[in-house]
């Protein structure tokens, strides 16, 4: 047994050697995913899972308060029905996966494995909504979409992942658009609320925009590469594939009218978010309210008689009162166990040894910081409720804090290469035309991640063209 | 908006007259699911949906209390890696659906879309075990499986369906048996708890068990045509697949040691059963655990100035009680209503009009018996709380005794054949051949649904050949 002893994660690669190793190198060895057999399909291991599932229950409480009803659509779509909105076809075929046999029979039409399922969402709609009455609808899927990736990574980019996504029909453009906006409010919550990730929210370019969308709003986090991550987006979409799909109503006044749509989603993408804002050369880092396990009991000196019973208690205790807590009691050394757990960025990790029982204390060390903390334990409850809280606060601020240092304002092409290269958001104005954005992404790699809503325009003008600029861009590279 | 006042569920066929196309029509005007375009894969509509989603929560509540953890594996499974267990893919061969295009280009090793998951849990459990440290592992996962279905029934049997499948890995024979047994019991307090169905629970024949399996459990409902529903279903694997794949661990002892198999699963078939062993001429009757709508608030003479404040009174005090509740303020008439949720099933409707108001009471009907009572509303949150338990074990009760009515022992091929063409169960001895099995099947159109735990042997012999019969089998035709 004594390899096992061995400290585990002196084998991971530190971040400033290569930060795409170590990024790969955690999803490993913290146990949250596991590569199969087809290129971009993963496994989402318990820990993994477990992340979604939380970030789950968040939102789907989040989107059942606001009136949202979930469903669930087929896992295909017949390839005739799939390219009846021309835009929408031209930026999804490349990536399809297609099922051309069932039962040993040759399909007559082809079926596409759904890559996002507005069409059949559009389908549905036209059967559903006839009457004012009807409206609104606002459907949301949890599931899983395939897009045939050619560089995957796990969690970022793969050709199976999982997600939501919302399709809502609205009687006026008014209440269509204030769910485009409400709905990115709420994703931007999930980040203040449990993954302690601020979010840079804001409109995208017309470039940028999704296929088929007449507008398009994201969130963006910045990773410590300084290379921005959208985290979600949502979809304005008028009434363009209302009309393709012939989804009609008739108004209270007897007249037939056509609904406005929206649509948004976020994905396990969000995973690979937390990881990189939050983790380091030990592991992850989890936020406390979206960790899986909160507090780790570590017994110390576990054959002592005492000991486990005490542990055990102190679990009772706090499972009691809905605080999400593991004891291990495996065999490994407690140094072995420190490394390990650490790895898994559980946000507290708890000793009790015969000392301690003796004192009638016990010690917390914060995964964020690796401060010790000793604590009477008539006061453990609360004590472990105060320092979630607290570890919560100081990573979003952490994360916050690095995200101010790294928008910088720009007035040139130049400027823009620097601050890019180097890592961060070039906070820039331009004349609003998509040939100068090409440009941009052309002579720098960096892409529009959004038009912020506060504007804070400045007086200058477009870098490539010279004209006019009307609008302030975040620019950066991105994953 | 005259046409909006018909009583819809003059439309509804009886199910007397022709309960396939009662249960049809059921399915569709109840709105719990929709066709898509393609044969077999349904859509989910909310109300279908959140039937799932409550079997779902109070099944992941009982798994990960005992143990489990949820993961999720890929969707696709290589061919070349499906056709590593041979029994397995004979039972599934003919009915999968296969990709063999991914970006445009053709798939080397074509891809099966997942119509169960063994082989991916066996290849991943193969990499993650290597010391009894890591066993048992009990992982869950909820997802849809695809297999490709000749005839296909709304929630019965689909090309796509909801499911969940447990999948665990065991150090000994006696734990993994155990599993089987009481993952079994799980699914049966589920009927017993919030389905309000008994189920009959058994040993299948070796001639019904699953494809690789070593014993198969299930639980079977009886439908009101006298059918059999196979409800859910364990499997005891033995060693068999862990062979086939490799998977191994080192024991305490530094031996190399094969770990024993169970597997486990329900789907959204249960919303068949829900319908089926409850539903009437006038559509649903929901059991009240399970049911997305607990209480109906119908306003009577809503225009009328006190009607509405008061019911979204009652309906504030009800949901703060983690009541289920919905209020109908639609311009429609209040016997349209009547008549709406009715065929929804909802288990309680309450009235509150003016009448009401002055006399501070409310009038509440069951669904299940159309019971009219009128209560005080200091009392009613007490009220509902007390009908919805006395609704629920009054279902339960009625399908109960409906299941006791229709077994019926008996002991020739002439007396089976009798029973089972009426419709119920025929219990009967049999040998244990399997030739015997088939003849009966050939002969009676009726299968063994399950030999019961509870055996009560009597001394008979097998009425085909004639041998001394060894087990007590309950016979009856099936869906």
């Amino acid at each position: 047994m004594k390899e096992n002893n061995v400290i585990k994660n002196e084998s991971i690669t530190r971040q400033e050697d290569d930060f795409a190793q170590w990024y790969t190198d955690v999803c490993l060895k913290a146990e949250l995913m596991d590569y199969s057999d087809v290129k971009g399909f993963i496994i989402y291991r318990p820990y993994g899972y477990a992340l979604w599932e939380n970030i789950k229950n968040y939102l789907d409480m989040r989107f059942k308060q606001t009136g949202h009803e979930n469903i669930y659509m087929p896992l295909v779509i017949p390839e005739s029905l799939f390219n009846k909105e021309k835009e929408h076809v031209e930026g999804f075929a490349p990536e399809t996966l297609i099922a051309t046999i069932g039962g040993k029979n040759k399909l007559e039409d082809r079926l596409i494995i759904r890559p996002t399922s507005e069409v059949l969402f559009c389908q549905h709609y036209a059967k559903v909504i006839s009457s004012y009455r009807d409206l609104p609808k606002k459907y949301n899927q949890w599931c899983s979409v395939v897009r045939w990736e050619k560089t995957t990574r796990p969690f970022l980019r793969g050709s199976e992942f999982l997600w939501q996504e919302g399709h809502t029909m609205h009687l006026t453009e008014q209440e269509a658009r204030h769910e485009t906006l409400s709905m990115l409010e709420i994703y931007d919550e999930l980040g203040k609320d449990i993954l302690a990730i601020p979010f840079v929210k804001g409109k995208k370019t017309d470039k940028e925009k999704f296929a088929g969308a007449l507008e398009t709003y994201s969130i963006e986090a910045l990773m410590p590469d300084g290379k921005a991550l959208q985290s979600g987006t949502t979809h304005y979409f008028g009434q363009g594939f209302a009309k393709a799909f012939n989804v009609s109503y008739q108004s209270k006044e007897g007249k037939l009218e056509t609904p406005y749509q929206t649509s948004w989603g976020v994905s396990t993408r969000l995973i690979g978010s937390i990881i990189m804002v939050h983790g380091d050369d030990n592991g992850l880092v989890l936020p406390p309210y979206v960790a899986p396990i909160q507090v780790v009991i570590i017994p110390i000196a576990q054959q002592k008689p005492n000991v486990l019973p005490e542990a055990r208690k102190i679990y009772e205790l706090l499972t009691k009162h809905n605080i999400r807590v593991k004891i291990d009691e495996t065999d490994k050394t407690p140094g072995y166990k420190f490394a390990d757990w650490e790895m898994k960025g559980v946000p507290l990790r708890l000793e009790i040894g015969p000392r301690d029982i003796e004192n009638n204390r016990c010690v917390l060390v914060k995964r964020n910081t690796q401060e010790k903390i000793i604590v009477n334990q008539d006061d453990l409850l609360n004590q472990v409720d105060l320092l979630l809280k607290i570890i919560h606060r100081e990573m979003y601020q952490k994360a916050y804090q690095f995200l101010l240092d790294h928008i910088t304002e720009v007035h040139s092409l130049d400027e823009l290469k620097q601050v890019v290269d180097k890592g961060g958001y070039a906070k820039m104005m331009w004349c609003g035309d998509e040939d100068c954005e090409n440009k941009i992404k052309e002579l720098t790699t960096a892409t529009a991640r959004c038009m912020p809503f506060n504007q804070q325009e400045f007086d200058d003008v477009c870098p490539i063209c010279g004209k006019k600029a009307k609008k302030v861009v975040l620019f950066a590279k991105a994953y």
